[in-house]
């Protein structure tokens, strides 16, 4: 069969299990799939593909995955900063959400992060909002992967009355999207605090009937355990535990306040965990034992958080930080060192998701989900090792092209599958009724 | 007068005394200055100058200010990371130092960092290197300003046989670039444990006489530290007091091992000092506690260090850096905020390096070192608050051109005045010679 793409002479790393790295290498793209992978001094000629990328002086890498993100709140980027959480939340962020947050408005916020996060290497996010359809039907136009994780709460939210309505819209969302190339479907119960004891069970049961993730905040600040403690005389994870969602489907975000029993059931119970670090450091919520985790053997991923708290979908950032402030936390130059950071970015991140049989290393009979960055630059010369470059040095603009499921959505740091300009000029005109309604509520200065 | 350039309709953040922010503005530059800055709508028309620049959808900001790195070290950028920094410096540094610091390789080598500053919108930087005579002529050459310090050791430099040899020499930089419109000259006692009593105090006296800055490294870890209260029972700051150098011409770098104490005698002798936290993180140097600092009313700017520890130099990474690592360390996350992480960067930087009668802010009469950066952009929609925006969202690739002392350096991400090209491949080569060389001594695993 004729490949459609052959990208040639690019220094590849495969981030399979052998970490391989090819310096002067090709990758096929025969449909969705990666069909084959070598040195250029091995490529057989059977078959001419109809495009042939020449990547000299290129990266090839997986796509990166962004294991935690609430994408339709870009249309909030900056909109309150430096704050107290709660001062953030009730003062700003509620109140712009509930006048804010609709069907029209999550598609357009989750089109402006789906082209931030083209354009900074990512090829699949896990949300958790409101009118996830939504957001599901923005990736599945724009050709971007998702994990589409619809917020449970126990209080009215933006898009449904109660859970039980929640949950029922969930497992429909689930059914329509069974099969699509793009589309998952997750739960996203907010957490242990917004949802009481039965909706967490009620999630439980049909997440293992149904085999649907479960997404959740958990242990993100110290005031979440120490209210879990007043309240069941448990931490959040031997509280988690007691609804039975410890277990392989669930994927934790945050995970800051724990300690080394609660890593051991994590670990027992195979959960996976997503780091978010600018999001804890930028809310102050405290420092996710990473460390530990790693002790323990636990799947961890990277999240960017959603950009009313980051305030960017930048995981070049957040390994960054993650290997950065790992070393500062533990003051260990050696803790999580490069390598790692890029791991919990590209495979790690898969598995967390439960994706690593399709996507997060470049392999023959793996969706063809990958990115191409310029190394021709000044902050790059010279490359003396490329862990250390992407994690120290690299810049997110640096990334050029991406393929999702064997489809270029960005050449040349051009968006192909989003109008941009038009997104960016509602977004703009939406912001200035955003802002007025902030505005009549507090005072505050702004430019 | 005819005006040699008019920037229009941008977004102008002056960084004056009253941080004034101009949402529709012009700034037009003659010659070397900044000759008028305005609301559009109070534009008058009297000369019309030589190019206008429509700035629409545009920042126009102060150039920033790198006030403490070593920019030839771009050369071993990536070499060894994620070590121990004895390790670190003894098995990697150091055997690379003692053969590849010449007189053309540090030109090389700055000229690279220059086009990575230019590109990430950095105006002037405080250089601690050797060979500096070459740093001056990569800046003079490129039209990069520069506090270029010549280090001083106790032992043999790779520029000259011993200290006094380089005070000698440092004296006659000083007077070489007296009046140069780019170049001013420092001496760079490398630090305590480096440089002897009688060699602060033969700089010291000369510094004094001859009115030239002082740029050292201080406190940077806690062995530094300890091993100065065993040589002399006293703390660094208490130390290096006795030197006579606490003064309003001692610009200090790193400061992470301080006590509440030292911050009132730096405070007390006007001493500047310069904040690096990327290279504090990674190295696991430990934190320097800006909130004290702040609470002294201590003029800090930021540092990116050299790229061997860094690995970049790139002050939006460093802004944004110090605010998300100082609300983690205070559990405050109203600490540093956004619009201090700009000052340290702009006006801060500017004051730390004795430069803010000329740069730092956009006013009628300073130099024209200013950048212009894209805002139409989709991590930069919508815009709320630009202060949050160049700290949290903003990317140093933003940067568009840059102006210094009046003269275009960059236009459209592309740099006039250095053939990048030429030195990303020099660069490249000189580097196959420098991992043979290490390779020799240590086997390590690259690319």
């Amino acid at each position: 069969m004729r490949p459609d793409y052959r990208l040639e002479h690019a220094l590849i790393l495969t981030m399979n299990a052998d970490r391989e790295i090819i310096p002067d290498g090709y990758v096929e793209i025969t449909g969705d799939f990666i069909s084959a992978i070598g040195p250029m001094s091995e490529l057989k000629h059977y078959a001419e593909p109809v495009s042939v990328l020449n990547l000299h002086n290129r990266l090839v890498m997986p796509g990166l995955v962004n294991c935690h993100t609430h994408a339709a709140m870009t249309l909030l980027r900056g909109m309150a900063d430096d704050l107290p959480l709660d001062v953030w939340l009730r003062d700003y962020i509620w109140p712009a959400e509930a006048k804010f947050v609709t069907a029209p408005n999550v598609f357009l916020g989750t089109q402006l992060a789906i082209a931030e996060m083209f354009r900074s290497g990512i090829t699949m996010f896990a949300d958790m909002y409101f009118f996830e359809d939504e957001v599901a039907r923005a990736c599945a136009d724009a050709g971007m992967r998702v994990l589409a994780g619809e917020a449970v709460v126990d209080f009215p939210s933006p898009s449904h009355a109660t859970p039980e309505e929640t949950i029922s819209h969930i497992l429909q969302l689930a059914e329509k999207y069974k099969g699509h190339p793009l589309v998952n479907i997750a739960f996203a119960p907010h957490s242990i605090y917004a949802c009481r004891k039965e909706i967490l069970e009620r999630i439980e049961k049909e997440s293992r009937n149904n085999g649907i993730p479960v997404h959740i905040h958990l242990a993100e600040t110290k005031g979440e355990v120490e209210n879990c403690l007043t309240n069941s005389s448990l931490r959040t994870v031997p509280y988690l535990e007691t609804t039975g969602l410890l277990n392989n489907r669930l994927i934790a975000a945050h995970m800051v306040h724990i300690d080394e029993a609660e890593a051991g059931i994590i670990s027992d119970n195979n959960v996976k965990i997503v780091h978010n670090p600018s999001s804890n450091m930028k809310l102050s919520s405290g420092w996710a034992p990473m460390e530990l985790y790693n002790r323990y053997g636990i799947t961890a991923g990277l999240g960017t958080d959603g950009t009313a708290a980051n305030n960017n979908l930048d995981l070049f950032n957040e390994m960054r930080m993650t290997a950065l402030t790992n070393k500062l936390v533990t003051g260990d130059p050696a803790a999580m060192p490069a390598q790692r950071a890029v791991e919990m970015a590209t495979i790690g991140g898969a598995k967390v998701l439960g994706m690593d049989d399709r996507i997060g290393s470049i392999e023959p009979g793996k969706a063809a989900d990958l990115l191409i960055a310029r190394l021709d630059q000044p902050h790059l010369t010279p490359l003396y090792n490329i862990w250390s470059h992407i994690v120290y040095a690299m810049h997110s603009s640096d990334v050029e092209s991406l393929f999702v499921n064997g489809r270029l959505v960005m050449h040349n740091h051009e968006i192909l599958t989003i109008d941009v300009a038009s997104v960016m000029r509602e977004a703009a005109g939406l912001h200035k009724k955003i802002e007025s309604a902030i505005k009549e509520a507090i005072p505050q200065p702004t430019v």
